[in-house]
């Protein structure tokens, strides 16, 4: 296949830096939107359809949908849940269209529309997702949420492991790839462990959620890739 | 000492993120704004006027300044120098002052101001910036000028290498500096070795400029720590 370009945006911020029109852009929020929306495509979940705003979430009340919404690592008051994947169990979402907004996956969803195809990508489904990114004669752009526009460690030590999984399918890394790739290979034998030291890290930890965090830690849990079909994430495969 | 915050920010793009007013912003541009200017301040320059525009450096023409100008690595036409570190000797910048306006490295230095201090950082430095910086009650902002906006990960490993120098002396770290700190510390046995993967490195070797590359890599042949004053960088300690 032809040699296509594989970059690294390490936040959304950083985005109108890239021209990814003809680009496969796939979003990355490992703690917890991403992880979650994996989780719940793959347990029966119709379809998720991810939104900028509280607001928006809201103006679903009184339909059939599932409303999920998380701000700052919480369950927004009046909701039914928010971005933890033990929510995304197919007793709760089998059969169901969530409606979803966080503080940062959503966001990043919402920027990269105008993409060639939008995929989301976590631990959960990494060797499912790069087995199809290999097939796609595309360029590449793995978006890493971050945390309210910052870097975080999490969302660019996945981004580093599909590089890993990539890099011998002739694809043109930029530095930031190069970079991930080598912070997933030094920790990659434990990621739990060596996200501990992170700011992040302790954050999350006074939210009580380390289940949730050792949960998004699991490769190859599940298969599908959610894709945005308009304005909903369905299952592609 | 109280305890800081030592934040790394990879790109000019992202410095809207953080609140700087009371830190030490150490500029870094090692390839090659920020090495030149050390080396020239080191080598007797009396100040270095750093500007945002080929105009602003151009109307500083027929004054007792020397003019130097770079975009996209290369001198531009009718100026004396660009920032290659060799037409900073002594011989050409002693009791001099230089009018510079480069790529990214002087844009970082103005997207700055408002700091409480802003120094220029480079590995020809790095020992005697550190020793500096502890000494200060200041939160440290260690700002890499990028490449056109993006992540490069020269400057990112020389603000690793300053969070290596600095992380036992209480400071709190951001992921991104933690991730810096990793990378450094892969790289820092031949950081030119290290470098050859990447990008830029490439660029660079269209230009002609390896020599300019190992240069910068130097660890601590210069010990001056230059400082903005005004509209000009002169030399602090």
């Amino acid at each position: 296949m032809q040699k296509r370009n594989l970059e690294v945006c390490l936040t959304p911020a950083l985005l109108h830096l890239h021209d990814f029109t003809e680009s496969i852009v796939v979003v990355i929020d490992i703690f917890r939107a991403t992880s979650s929306i994996c989780y719940g495509i793959e347990n029966g979940a119709v379809s998720i359809i991810p939104v900028a705003t509280i607001e928006a979430c809201e103006s679903y009340r009184h339909t059939e949908f599932l409303l999920a919404a998380e701000r700052n690592g919480e369950v927004v008051d009046g909701f039914d849940f928010g971005n933890s994947p033990f929510s995304y169990v197919k007793e709760k979402v089998g059969g169901k269209t969530i409606v979803l907004t966080t503080t940062n996956g959503t966001h990043a969803i919402n920027m990269s529309r105008g993409a060639n195809k939008i995929v989301i990508g976590s631990f959960l489904n990494i060797s499912s997702l790069c087995n199809w990114l290999k097939t796609q004669p595309n360029d590449v752009l793995l978006l890493c949420s971050g945390w309210k526009d910052k870097v975080n460690l999490e969302d660019t030590l996945f981004a580093g492991g599909v590089v890993h999984y990539l890099k011998d399918e002739n694809y043109s890394l930029d530095d930031a790839g190069i970079a991930s790739e080598d912070l997933y290979n030094m920790a990659k034998e434990d990621l739990g462990l060596y996200l501990k030291k992170t700011s992040h890290s302790e954050r999350l930890k006074k939210l009580g959620i380390e289940e949730d965090i050792a949960f998004c830690l699991n490769l190859n849990i599940t298969s599908s890739i959610p894709i945005l079909d308009g304005e909903r994430l369905i299952r592609m495969v």
